[in-house]
Order: structure tokens, then C-alpha cells, then sequence
């Protein structure tokens, strides 16, 4: 049997480049044998905004929807105003590919060197509504440049939205061992927004009587990740909450060096996009220094999400196996980091 | 000479009470001969609430004004439904008077274990927008209760209460050593909010050429945060922002235990609130278990707001030496602690 993954490829800005060309290396070590990606590359980013204006024409989005995934690097540069690479390109490939499970896992290698104090164990994922709440792009600003200017943001949220991606937050805690669902939000403050999710989470786990549930502020959660991150397995949270919890997670599991994401349409009408939690470092880009890992890992989510679990598993043992010896090793550069995974993934 | 401070107390739910009787026991040790203080309390929060249904009445809020300032112990109760205590009456406070700095110290005192390894130094104070942004309360729904419902929370945000606020923060910055700045935002993503708050941040720059300036990412934010704490010294930010950074570094910086809070009004129009950055705790509620040093602190912010800056700082050297001592010494009870702090600033 052969099998073709059409897979499109989005460099990006900075390191962005460095790092998926790493990814892509030990994505091509994991396959098996039978199974060929096509890879199309798109020139997205600040480079083609200054030469062109565009930020992602409509005739790309058209043709990304005929892949099977998206391997996303980075985006962004200071070159470009803030937001128009960030709402022109990636928040437009996720709502246009209805991107609404951001699914962020939080974990602790064995080896790995944790900001926090003692040796926490920390393994969970953050299932972060990717599609609505504040990311909506639902503002604007009146009398702009006066004294007397007002700028507003709306956060709209929809019992669809909310629905889907509870329901699919639920499926994963009752997948996994520990089976516990923590809501995250501020229902005491944004009361409309919060009671909805409230309601429907206490709705939908009627079906989910084995999974634990429980509720926490986002502040109160920032508290808990650093001093019982231990107490955490699924997460479920608003797009704008979830966008701070997993860089703090990141942060407390090694660094956004190591933290991966995917951006997946689970009813695969559009294809879902990977990328590392990191943005295009422009400061080290180009010297080899960028930490590939969180491109790799994120490779991993892409082949588990079509269905290759056992090739996915590869390359998180393969990446599990590597951290746990770094901390004795050399400073490594990008590509030796990604020959030295594709070496194990292959072997 | 002889003055007397009016002062307006609300104990609140939970350990609120407790705490604030500390608070108060210090207070009075703290103060100069000649000064009395004349305390009114008033009986507000869950209890009141559950036999009258009124969060904050009218006649109340007009008491309340003819005060030198207020100290605020904690307001909320699993039984109250989530939101009525927080808009009715903390977030009516922090509105009606208009508290639009609400300051933050993030300090590790010698001797206080915090969560992050090594021995991070962290000093540094946030500056948080209190009248705007996501906090308005300019929410609603359509079709509750239907698969088709949908709600929306506004976050509101004027030149007016930006430009006072980030000038409070440039002004607090320019009087500490470091002279630093960082603005926090999410103009990336939020761009108008967060063009209007980082075009105000950069024209008032102007008029302290000796601050140092910096802009973060929300989400980058949480990761110095616990990587970096050294970085910072103040920072301003939006009102939801400020909330959820404050309970992480009260969290960095040994835990809301220690984290106090003033809500300022810096015009004198309107009282100022003081207030420990925890909630009321309800499962440790009437135990003596509680910390009052956070409440202690706030009363510290207290009489600095009132003109009384030594007062304050002994009772900060207080709250320092006594933390210093914490690590080997017994558990104390909540009132044990009081007497401790309140021996010190006396003698
Ligand atoms: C770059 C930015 C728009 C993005 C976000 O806010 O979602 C990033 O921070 C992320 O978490 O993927
Ligand atoms: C209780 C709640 C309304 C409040 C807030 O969100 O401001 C609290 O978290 C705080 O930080 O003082």
C-alpha cells in the first residue's frame, strides 16, 4: 500500500525558516515505509509583505486547502507594524480553516531543566479555543488620534463554539488516565462570556460522568502553574486565556524552545496546522542557534493527527531520549539538534 | 498637632475579617502620636447579601465618601452566585471612585521561599489600569439558553484613562533607582486597544527622557515572569492583564499571602481602597489560619497614600524582619502573626 501526505509548508520569518527545515528532516525519518510526503512550500511572511503587500493572497488560501496539513514555522518581524503578519496571515489561515481546537500540550521531559523550584512533574495539555472570544478581530477606534479617542475589542462567543470545543476537550480527559477537565476563566468578571462556557461545561460533562471537573479563575490558574502545576490534565480555556497559560506552561516545562502546537479542524473539512508555541526570534535568527525541538514535536501532533500514532510516538521517544541526555552534552546547533533526532527516529 | 484619619472598613467574607482585625492592630501601633484613627465599619459582602440582596446600596456609597480612605478585607462566597459580589460590589468600588491605578508591589523579601529556583531577585511594582478595558462590565447575551446563544464582553478603552494612567506609571518610575517602564499589552492581536495604549506609552515617553522603555506581549510577560523577574521594575498594563500578572507574581514572590494592593484614585476625589491582593479563602475561613501580612502591607500602601511615608515604612521593615525569621520559626496563627508585626512597628 502507498500512501502520499500532501503536506504545505509555511516557513515563516527568523528562525522559522531553520527550524521546520528541521522538522521536515525528521518527519522524513519517521514515515513508513510506503508513505511519501509532497511538500509545497508558500513564501508567506514579512519577506513577501515588503515586496508585495500581501500578507496571504486569496489564491494561496485556495490552494492550502487541498493539503492534507499545514507545518507552520514562525511569523513576524519588527519590521512590519505589529498585528498585520499576526491578524493578516496566522489568525487568518485559523479562523478561515476553522482552526477551533488549539491544542497545546504542557509537559516536563524527564531531564529537562525547569524554571521552578524542587523537580514538579508536570504533564498536561491545554485545549485552547482557537476560533472565537477576544481573537474575533472585533474592534475599533473612534476619533483616533484626539484626546478624546476610544478604542474597543469584542469578545464573541457563541454557544456553537463554546460547545464543540468542550465536548472535545472532554473526549480527551476521558482518554487519558487521570481523567480531570479543569475549565479556565473569569466568570466573575466577564460574566456573560463566563457563565456561557460555565453552563455548557457543567452541560456537556453529563456525558463525560468519568472525567473529574473543576473551575479556576485565570488568574488563580497562573498561581496554581507555578506552585502545583501537578494538579492539572486537561485544560480547557477561551482563546485569549489560553494564549497567556501556554507560554506560562511553556515556560515552567523548559522553555517555548520546547512547547508545540496544533491548530486543528477536527472534522477535517480544512486541513489543521502545526506550529512550535515560539514566534521568529529575530535576535538569533540565522545563526543556527534556534531549538528545533518544538518544530519536531509539533511534526509529531501532524503525523498522530493523520492517523500515524505509532510514528508520532517515534518522535516524541526519540525527543524524550535527546533531552535527557542534553543537559551533560555540547551546546548544539539547529540542524545538528534535528540530525541527531532523525537519527534516532530512524534507527 | 493632632489629626485624625477617617477610615472606612470592610471586612468582607471569609478570612477578610480576619485579616483586616490584624491589618487594623498594626495600623494603630503604627501611627504617630497625635494621630487617631476613626474607623466605620461596614457590613458588606455574601452575609448582607443573602439577607437584604443588596451588594452595595446607595446610602452606602455616599458613607463612604466622606472617608480619608478604605481598608478591604475579601468579598465573594461559593453560595453567592459567581460575579454578583465582584461587579456589586468590589468592582462598584473600584468604578464609582474611580480607582484608576491599581498598584501592585511584586517584591521577594529575604528570607521568603519562592517557587522559582535559584534566588530570584524581583522587585518591581505593576501599575494596573482599574476603570477600563474588558472590566466595564459591557457584556450581554442573545438567546440564552439556546443552542444559538451568544455573548459578548466589550473591552472599552479611552486616550483619557490610558494617557493618566500610564503617566502615574512614568512618574513612579522615574522616582525609583532602575527608572524603568514596560508596557504590557497584546497589540498583536488586540490592535486597537493596543495601538491606542502603545502610541499614548510612546508620546508620554517623551516627557521622561530618563526612563527606560519596554514593551512586552502578554503571554511573553508570563514567561519573564518566571524566567527573568530581574527584568522588571514597573510595569503598566490594562486592567485584565494587570489581574492575571498580579496573581502570578504575588505567586513568584512567596504567594498571595504576602501580595498586597492599592486602589488609588490619586486625584483625592474619591477615597482610595486598600486591599490584599487574595480572595476570601472560604476553606480556611474562621480558623486563624489566614496571613495578614498582605493586609498588613496594604495598610503600609495605606498611610504612604495618606502622607504618612515613614509610618509605612516601618511597617514594611516590620513585615521584613518578621519574614526573615518565618522560615525556622513555628506556625503562627493569624492574630499570632498580628501581634508580631504589631510588637515590631510599636517598639
Ligand atoms: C502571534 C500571535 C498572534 C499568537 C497568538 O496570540 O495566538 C501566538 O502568541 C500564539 O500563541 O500562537
Ligand atoms: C475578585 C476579582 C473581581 C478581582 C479582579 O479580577 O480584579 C481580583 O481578582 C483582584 O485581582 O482584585
Amino acid at each position: 500500500m502507498s500512501r502520499s501526505i500532501r503536506l504545505a509548508v509555511i516557513p515563516g520569518d527568523g528562525i522559522g525558516q531553520e527550524v521546520v527545515a528541521e522538522g521536515l528532516k525528521v518527519l522524513g525519518a519517521a514515515l513508513p515505509s510506503g508513505t511519501k510526503v509532497e511538500t509545497t512550500e508558500y513564501d508567506l511572511g514579512a519577506r513577501r509583505w515588503h515586496a508585495t503587500g500581501e500578507t496571504l493572497p486569496d489564491s494561496v488560501l485556495e490552494e492550502l486547502k487541498g493539503h492534507d496539513a499545514i507545518l507552520l514555522g514562525a511569523v513576524g518581524d519588527p519590521s512590519v507594524p505589529s498585528g498585520v503578519l499576526e491578524r493578516g496571515l496566522l489568525l487568518k489561515l485559523r479562523f478561515a480553516f476553522d482552526h477551533h481546537v488549539n491544542l497545546r500540550p504542557g509537559k516536563l521531559f524527564p531531564g529537562v531543566k525547569s524554571p521552578l523550584a524542587g523537580e514538579p512533574q508536570i504533564d498536561f495539555v491545554v485545549v485552547r479555543e482557537g476560533t472565537e472570544g477576544p481573537y474575533v478581530g472585533n474592534g475599533g477606534t473612534l476619533r483616533a488620534g484626539t484626546p478624546h479617542e476610544v478604542a474597543t475589542e469584542v469578545s464573541l462567543n457563541t454557544a456553537f463554539g463554546i460547545e464543540r470545543v468542550v465536548r472535545d476537550a472532554y473526549r480527551r480527559a476521558a482518554a487519558r488516565p487521570r481523567k480531570k477537565l479543569t475549565l479556565v476563566h473569569k466568570n466573575n468578571v466577564l460574566v456573560h462570556a463566563g457563565h456561557l462556557w460555565s453552563s455548557i461545561f457543567a452541560r456537556v460533562g453529563q456525558e463525560f460522568p468519568e472525567v473529574t471537573t473543576d473551575y479556576l479563575h485565570v488568574d488563580a490558574a497562573t498561581i496554581f502553574f507555578v506552585t502545583q502545576p501537578e494538579r492539572f490534565d486537561v485544560i480547557v480555556t477561551d482563546n485569549l486565556f489560553g494564549d497567556i497559560l501556554t507560554d506560562l506552561a511553556a515556560a515552567v516545562t523548559g522553555g517555548i524552545g520546547l512547547a508545540a502546537s496544533g491548530n486543528i479542524n477536527p472534522s477535517g473539512d480544512f486541513p489543521s496546522m502545526f506550529e512550535p508555541v515560539h514566534g521568529s526570534a529575530p535576535d538569533i535568527a540565522g545563526q543556527g542557534k534556534a531549538d528545533p525541538t518544538a518544530t519536531v514535536l509539533s511534526v509529531a501532533m501532524l503525523l498522530e493527527h493523520l492517523g500515524l500514532a505509532e510514528e508520532a510516538a517515534r518522535i516524541e521517544a526519540a525527543v524524550a531520549a535527546d533531552l535527557a541526555e542534553r543537559i551533560d552534552g555540547p551546546v548544539r546547533s539547529t540542524s545538528q539538534i534535528g540530525d541527531a533526532l532523525a537519527a534516532r527516529v530512524a534507527g
